[in-house]
């Protein structure tokens, strides 16, 4: 078939399905067009450009065999004819046009096309704050502005930067600025906590906790109000609580998807979201115009409603569909979970499905249980904590989402992986509890994360134990609360500081004389149950209940949580 | 409900049961038996514990929180009461009795129970060999072995070890002699190729060529046929073909389920596996009698056959199965795909499902795909190479199993875990090629190795270019085969050691030349594109099919597979 084919966008969807239509039908004729010169690049390695992990940024273009991804590698290796420094300003569905207009030159041109793709991405939303356009405010949108910042911090002139958002490009932006060159990073979070939606306040915690003790200033419940210059350059960000000297400022607070040429066009595009509607094949409300990537609104699979979903991952799997489609195929695309992973330092953190907070936002009947054992077996050489989240439907036991945060291996990222996929087939949390996962222990433990936080939740919703959140506990324990004793069940070496700074309220029976020693604990109070994960508290509750005390609570996630939100130590 | 619980067995699935049972029923009584003095250790722990990683015994001994696992800590702090050194006898199932016998002071008593749970365990298959009793003939069944053989290690009294088995034990003892110790070790193999049905050749290949660069020799294809001795101690393991002088030798030769004392009472035990048979409930032929663990047959989830699967984790589950269900829980277990990773030196090796060799025995119209590519995104610095197999049906293009090999991370695991589940759901080559997996370039690549593998294998069933085996091609350069031309899309560097070595036969196009190059490559010949991913060559593939040319291979795997086997540089 001698189809023409216009691809506009040459970033991952639009190659990945310009490619893979000339792979299929080499006898089609494809243009690919970008409105940028610098095109086909890993926009997801700037901060690993910006940090220097990465030295040039031509290595955001190589390919894996190291040939630069510009127009003549399209042209020569892809048989794409790509034109770069190419505005597409109007498409003439009726006549099957697009309108172009060259930056360059200022000439206009059409280019006709039988089957058009919109890969066009999407743009940093850039608040509309007075200063926003002062010399040394930019946004992590593309290689330009990443280039421009990294000859900054070469030349000396980065001091101080302030980065409005603690999303995941926020903090990989932070790392980037604070790991190596040293710069005073303060991160300005609109939400009280960093990584919202994305994680739940237990793993945020963790988060806001390693930030600090990296030496970068997150601000939580920060609004801000302006962006203060002189001489036409950045000084500061002021809040309403306060004013952030700074040499530069990163808007990190998130994108919208580029659908104005689609609206423009008459295609229906979502009011909501502002993304593109498409259907499963990806095709606009025209179908000979497939749209994909960052600018098109697709379903999430555990909620049923729309969302866009800006991800590398993403568009590369949305532009090979519609490649499949333009040459004859009938590829589908249903939605997507949200499968998340991030470096943070030393830190990764992963999550799937939805949050606590979300998924109640969504009229589920939510509930969570949190848990953390060493990612390896406990008795493996340096094996350090994952901490891990599961949400579940109280009404089914469905598995709605999981949240982890661990060291920097690609342990977290196991764990997401393997439930991500799943949640599209509906698990319950017996299928988590015991789901076949690969076990040696320099890999893991007999029962993984996966297969221990889902049991914990098992647990709470079949009424074994009374869960109650270190948050309260520590109210508790601040306020004094006048009907609690806190017994913990670790060793008296680990319990001596508490019983020292909480004298009375705080006793030790370890775990294994809990049995034994039931007549010492009272049982006219509240009763909660102290150890590192819970596991050892949950026995203990257990042995309570048998006893007919009824009181008694077991902390979720236990007092490890609380140590790495460095409310103890 | 106060009853009487017996569990024959103490180190995964029985302690795991009584402990279950115990925390939801108080009231029950529970008796724990094991004939053994060490309950409840780290089993798997024990290549680890041999080779000095885990300095102490008694850490495979201890929980998370550094308490040792022995009689008292099950009698005190699980109230399970627990008698080791006691041998069940013979199960009394009118009497609902088990008679047991006190191996220290050889006194025999009966315990009456109401429902009974046989967690037995397997014991190491020894080869009936002349020579199979010397001393310093080894099984790593259990913990005293270990420990007599870390104590000659220690003594100095191991200079040259032979392993009879390259399966997963075979050859994490091989890194425990080898990595700290340096002991000479070598590996005799039965089957050509280590890790046989887990791996396919051209993964297992990977294997191999590392451990010989580890300085372990690998014999396979070898046929054991005597253990030689002096003075009642070994000194040489006699094959077919050869003789390996040593002072120690490991059998890990696989283990068989203790099915024996089941057999004795009247359970049904398979006369195939020998499993004791147990529905999925887990109970055996007799309902008051549960059974779980490395005992039990249980259902292979892709092949439908039933098989014994020797593994921690899931004696693990299966205890808590059964822990739950003898409290009136109706739990159910209903198979499994062997998901299964080891480290090997500094490999990470991972597999579930069916192996494609395994795949063609059991009836499926098997064919497997390859791929590699860097574990994290290209530009990440110090990303090392990930090997992938994935083997589908292609009739309904099932997957059926999947395989990777990688650098010491847990990228080899994480792949594994994604699948391992899934498969119970019948994902086809769309669902996996497409599948959502978290994507930062510190983790993976936009693509990961899961989707890309699944698209070539997808590619491959629709026909969209001709595989060939490397090693058909290594056989054809070696042979001088007349029809071929071997053309490298590589550059012109890589390229040249070969067209140097195959004068005539072997040119270079590099990949971005293809297409206005197609007239250098001979039509009448069988063309064979090379590159080392084989990214390239199917790309080149695709330009010369259009171009007219029919007899054009693309190798599955590519080069880096030949470089990682030691058969290029």
């Amino acid at each position: 078939m001698k189809e023409k084919i216009v691809v506009i966008g040459a970033v991952a969807a639009g190659p990945r399905a310009a490619c893979r239509v000339k792979r299929l039908n080499p006898e089609a004729e494809v243009i690919m067009i970008d409105k940028d010169d610098l095109i086909s690049y890993g926009g997801c390695g700037i901060p690993y450009y910006v940090s220097g992990d990465i030295p040039d940024e031509k290595e955001l273009r190589l390919t894996a065999f190291k040939m630069l991804r510009d127009e003549k590698f399209f042209e020569n290796a892809k048989g794409v004819h790509t034109l770069t420094k190419t505005l597409a300003t109007k498409i003439d569905r009726d006549k099957k046009l697009v309108h172009v207009k060259y930056l360059d030159t200022g000439k206009e041109e059409t280019l006709p096309y039988d089957k058009l793709v919109l890969a066009t991405g999407a743009s940093p939303f850039l608040l509309p704050l007075p200063g926003k356009d002062l010399d040394g405010v930019f946004a992590v949108s593309n290689l330009h502005s990443a280039i421009e910042i990294k000859n900054r911090l070469s030349r000396g002139e980065v001091g101080k930067v302030v980065i409005i958002g603690a999303g995941a490009i926020g903090l990989e932006m932070a790392e980037a600025f604070r790991d190596l060159w040293g710069v005073e990073v303060t991160v300005l979070e609109y939400f009280s906590q960093p990584l919202p939606r994305l994680l739940d306040p237990p793993m945020a915690r963790i988060v806001a906790q390693h930030l600090k003790e990296k030496g970068v200033k997150l601000v939580v419940n920060a609004r801000t109000k302006e962006i203060e210059g002189k001489d036409g350059k950045v000084v500061a960000v002021i809040t309403e609580d306060g004013r952030y000297e700074c040499d530069l400022v990163i808007m990190a607070t998130g994108v919208r998807p580029n659908s104005q040429l689609a609206r423009d066009a008459g295609l229906a595009v979502s009011p909501l979201t502002g993304g593109i509607i498409v259907n499963e094949r990806l095709q606009t409300s025209d179908p000979d115009i497939y749209a994909g990537g960052d600018c098109v609104e697709i379903t999430h699979l555990i909620s049923g409603k729309k969302m866009v979903l800006p991800s590398g991952a993403l568009a590369n799997r949305h532009g090979r569909i519609i490649g499949t489609n333009l040459a004859g195929g009938t590829e589908t695309f249903r939605g997507a979970v949200g499968a998340f992973v991030m470096k943070c330092f030393d830190l990764a953190i992963a999550s799937c499905g939805l949050s606590y907070e979300v998924a109640k936002w969504e009229n589920f009947k939510a509930f969570y249980a949190l848990h953390n054992q060493t990612e390896r077996a406990h008795y493996y050489p340096g094996a350090g904590l994952i901490f891990v989240e599961i949400v579940a439907d109280e009404r089914d036991r469905r598995v709605l989402g999981f949240q982890a945060v661990g060291p920097m291996t690609d342990g977290a990222m196991a764990r997401i992986n393997a439930i991500a996929k799943l949640l599209e087939f509906k698990p319950r949390l017996e299928d988590t509890a015991y789901m076949e996962l690969a076990y040696a222990p320099p890999f893991n433990s007999a029962l993984d994360p996966i297969n221990v936080v889902s049991m914990v939740a098992n647990n709470m919703a079949d009424g074994l134990f009374k869960p109650i959140e270190l948050d309260e506990i520590f109210k508790r324990l601040k306020e004094n609360y006048p009907n609690t004793v806190f017994v913990d069940v670790r060793s008296e070496r680990e319990a001596a500081p508490f019983i020292e700074k909480y004298p009375g309220r705080w006793i030790c029976i370890p775990y294994n004389q809990v049995r034994h020693n039931v007549d010492k604990i009272p049982k006219d109070k509240e009763v909660i149950l102290i150890c590192n994960s819970s596991m050892r508290a949950y026995e203990a509750a257990r042995v309570l209940y048998a006893a007919g005390y009824e009181k008694v609570y077991v902390p979720l996630g236990g007092m490890n949580f609380a140590r790495r939100w460095g409310w103890i130590t």
